[in-house]
C-alpha cells in the first residue's frame, strides 16, 4: 500500500514530467473553454436569462462530454487529472508525489486561466463564475461540493487507479466525465456543481470576481481528499485483513 | 447451472464481503444523491412546476449517467448491484446467496436513506417521492415497473453475469445505466420510472411520505425476479438442450 | 466472400436458433416499449401538443439509448438485429440464411406488437404511429428512410459484422444505437425517423392505423439492403482486387 | 518520428486506397446528412425561429453522436478522418502523405456536397450554412474555430494516432465525436461550431451561399494543423529528450 510521499526534484523535472504538465495545461484549458463556454452560450442565446432546465441540460452535458475527452487525451501522458481536487485526492492515496502534484496544480490553474481569457476574446462576453444560488447558504454549498467531488474522485480511484480495475479502465474516462455531468444536473441550481477548483478559479481570474470562490476550493479538496483516503485504506488494501505484515515489503 | 443458495455465515461476513457492503452503500448513496437531486433541481429552477419534457430529459439523463457510474465504481468490489431488484434477480439465478443478498439490501437501503438526508441538508428542500401520475392506476404503475425492471435486470444478466458475455462486459455498466435513462423517458410521466426499491425508499423515509411506495417494491421485484429466472433457465443453460445430465457436476 | 443462402431447416430449428428468436423477441419488445413509450410520454406531459425540439431530443435520446441496450443484450445470442431491415441487409450479404432471417422477422414483429400492446395497457393511451409530416411527400419520406437506414445497416456491418472490425466490436452496440439517435434528430420532423419496419409495425397493429406504414417497409428495406450489398462487395472483399481466385476456397 | 511526406502515386491509387476514399465519402455524407439535418429539423419544428438552448442541445447531440459513428464506420478502412482539418493535421504530423490527403479532401468534400443535396430533396427545405452570429466579428469566429478544432485534432492524435494510446483506442471514436458535441454547446451561438471545412462547405454549395465560408477553412485548418504539430513534436517523441540520435533508424 502506497503512502503520501514528497517526491524527488529530478523526477518532477524530468522530460516526461514536463510533458505531463503540458498535457494537464492543455486538457484543463480545453475543458474550461468548452464548459464555461456552454454557460456563456446560454447567456448569449437567452439574453442573460436565469438558468432554466434546458440550460442546465446544455451545461451538464457539455461538462460531461468535455471532461471525458479532456481526461482521455491526457490519460497516457499525465494520468488525466484536469482538476486540483483529483490531484489532491491521488496524492493523499500515494498515487502522485506532493512535489509533482504542486506542479500539476500550477499547470491546471494556468490552463484554466488561459482558457477563460481565450473565451472572453472569442465571445466578446465576460466569463460567469461559480457561486451559491439565492437561498442557499455557504455551508450547504460546501457540503454539496464535498459530496459531488467525493463521487468524482472515488470514480477516478475505482475505474482508473485501482490495480484491480480490469477492463473498467477502458471506459474510465467516460465514467469520470459523466459523473460530473450527472452531478451538475443535481447540484447546478444550488452550488453550481463545480467539483474542480481550477474550473472555478479560471473564470474568477478572467472576470476579477472572487466572491464565493473559496467554496470551490474547500468543498472539492475536502471531498476529493476524503475519497482518496477511503478508497485507498479500505478498498486498495489486502483482501484478507485491513493491514497485515505481508503488505509491507 | 447455478441454483438458489442460502449461503454460509462465514462467507457473508468475510472482510471481502464487508468491503462489498460498503461499496453498495456508497454507490447507492451517490446514485440517489444525483438522481433525486436532479428532480429537486427541476423544482428549484421552475419554482415547483409540473414536470415538462425538458425536466424529463434532465432527470432521465442524470439517472442514466449516475447509475452507469455507480455500477462501474462498485463492479469489481460488489458486482455493482446498487438496486435491491438487481440483487433479487441475481439471487433467483443463483449468482449471489440469499444471506449475502439480504446484507446487500441493507447496505443499499441505508445508502439510499443517507443520500436522501444529505440531499435535504445540501438543498434545504424536501425530497420528492415516486408515485403514479394522475389518471394512472396502481395496476398500470405496477406493470410499468415490472416491464422496465425486467429490461434492467435482463441487461445485467446479458452484459455482466452471463459467462458468454465476452467483450460486452467492458460496456456493461454503460448499458445498465442507459437502459434506466431510456426507460425513464418512457415511464417517467406514468409510474415515475423507478426500477429500484432503494431509489424510491430513501426519499420516502427522508420525507416521511410512503404513499404508493409499495408499488416500487412489488413492480421491480417481480420484474427483476422474472428476468433472473428467464435469463438463467433459458439463456445460461447448455446450447444443445434445456437440461441435460452434463449440466450437473 | 459469403453469398446469399437459403439455409437448412435443422439449423433454423436447433435449440440455439430457438434461443436466438426468443432473444430477438425480447429485445424488440423492450426497444419498442421504451421508444414508443417516449413518444406517449411527450403526449402525456404536453396534453398532446405538436412535437417541439425538446420532445424531439427526448424521443431521439430514448431510441438511441434503448436500441444500444437492445442490441447489447441480444448480441451474443442472436447477433442483436432487433430490426427486420438489419436482418434483410445481413441476409443480402450472406451473414444469415434466408430461412433463419424469416424467423427473425417473425420474432421481431411479434415482439414489437406485444411491446405496443403492453404499452397501451401500462399507459392507458393509444400508441402513436409513424407517418410523414405535413408538407412532406411519400417520396421524400421513402428517401429519408432509405438514407438513414443505409447509415444504420452500414454501421452494423462496419462495427459488428466485418471480420476486420477489431476493437470496434466492443463499442459496436453503442454506435448502432446512437446512429439511430442522431438520425431521429434529423429525420424526426419529416419521416419520423423509423429505420425499422418492426418499430413502425407494432404500434400500427396496436392502434389499428396502417396509414403510411408501407413507407417504413420500403424505405428501410431498400436502404438496409443497399448497405448490405455495398459493404459486402466493396469493403469485405480482398484488399488487392475486387474479386480474385484466392477468395474462393 | 515521422515527417511530412508527399507520397507515391501507386500507393495513393491502390485498391486499398480507393476503398479508403469511398469510406471517407460515405462517412462524410452520412455525417453531414444527420448534422445539417438536425439544424433543418429545428427550423421545421419552430417555423424558422432563432436558435434557443433546446435547439442547441439537439444540434450538438446530433453532431456528437453522428460524428462518433461516422468515425467508427471508417476507422478500419480509411482511419475515419471525415474532416479535411483532421486530414491536414495528420499530414503535418506525417501520419498520411500529402497526395493521399488531397484525395481524402476530395472524397470528404464530394460526400458533404452530396449529403447536403440529398437533404434538400428529402426535406424540401434549403440547407442552412455556417456564419458568425450577430455581434461576433470574423476574427472572433476564426479564433473560436481554431481553438475548438485544436481540441478535436488533438483528441484524434491522443486517442487514435499515438502508438502509446493503449486501450484508449477502443473509445477513440466516442471521444472524437463527443468533443465536437461539447464544443458546439460552447461555440454554437458564436461561430456555429463547425471544426470541419467539409461540414461547412457542403451546405454552402447546396444553398449557393458562401458568405463567411472562408472562416471555416482558415480556422479549422490553423487549429488542426497546430494540434498536429504540437502533438507530434512534443508528445510523440522519445520520453527522454526532445530529439535524440536513437529516434533515427
Amino acid at each position: 500500500m502506497a503512502g503520501i510521499a514528497f517526491g524527488r526534484f529530478d523526477d518532477s523535472f524530468s522530460f516526461g514530467s514536463l510533458k505531463a504538465y503540458l498535457a494537464e495545461f492543455i486538457s484543463t484549458l480545453l475543458f474550461v473553454f468548452a464548459g464555461v463556454g456552454s454557460a456563456i452560450a446560454y447567456n448569449k442565446l437567452t439574453g442573460g436569462a436565469a438558468l432554466d432546465p434546458t440550460g442546465l441540460v446544455a451545461v451538464a452535458v457539455c461538462h460531461g462530454f468535455a471532461l471525458f475527452v479532456a481526461v482521455s487525451i491526457a490519460a497516457n501522458i499525465s494520468g488525466g487529472h484536469v482538476n486540483p481536487a483529483v490531484t489532491f485526492g491521488l496524492a493523499l492515496g500515494g498515487q502522485i508525489t506532493i512535489l509533482t502534484g504542486i506542479l500539476y496544480w500550477v499547470a491546471q490553474l494556468v490552463g484554466a486561466i488561459v482558457g477563460a481569457y481565450l473565451l472572453k476574446f472569442a465571445t466578446g462576453l465576460d466569463t460567469p463564475t461559480h457561486g451559491v444560488a439565492a437561498g442557499v447558504g455557504a455551508a450547504e454549498g460546501v457540503v454539496m461540493e464535498i459530496i459531488t467531488t467525493f463521487a468524482l474522485v472515488y470514480t477516478v480511484y475505482a475505474t482508473a487507479a485501482d490495480p484491480k480495475r480490469g477492463s473498467l479502465s477502458t471506459i474510465a474516462p467516460i465514467a469520470i466525465g459523466l459523473i460530473v455531468g450527472a452531478n451538475i444536473l443535481a447540484a447546478g441550481p444550488f452550488s453550481g456543481g463545480s467539483m474542480n477548483p481550477a474550473r472555478s478559479f479560471g473564470p474568477a481570474v478572467a472576470s476579477g470576481n472572487f466572491a464565493d470562490n473559496w467554496i470551490y476550493w474547500v468543498g472539492p479538496l475536502v471531498g476529493g481528499g476524503l475519497a482518496g483516503i477511503v478508497y485507498t485504506y479500505v478498498f486498495m488494501c489486502s483482501d484478507h485483513a485491513p493491514v497485515s505484515a505481508s503488505d509491507y515489503p
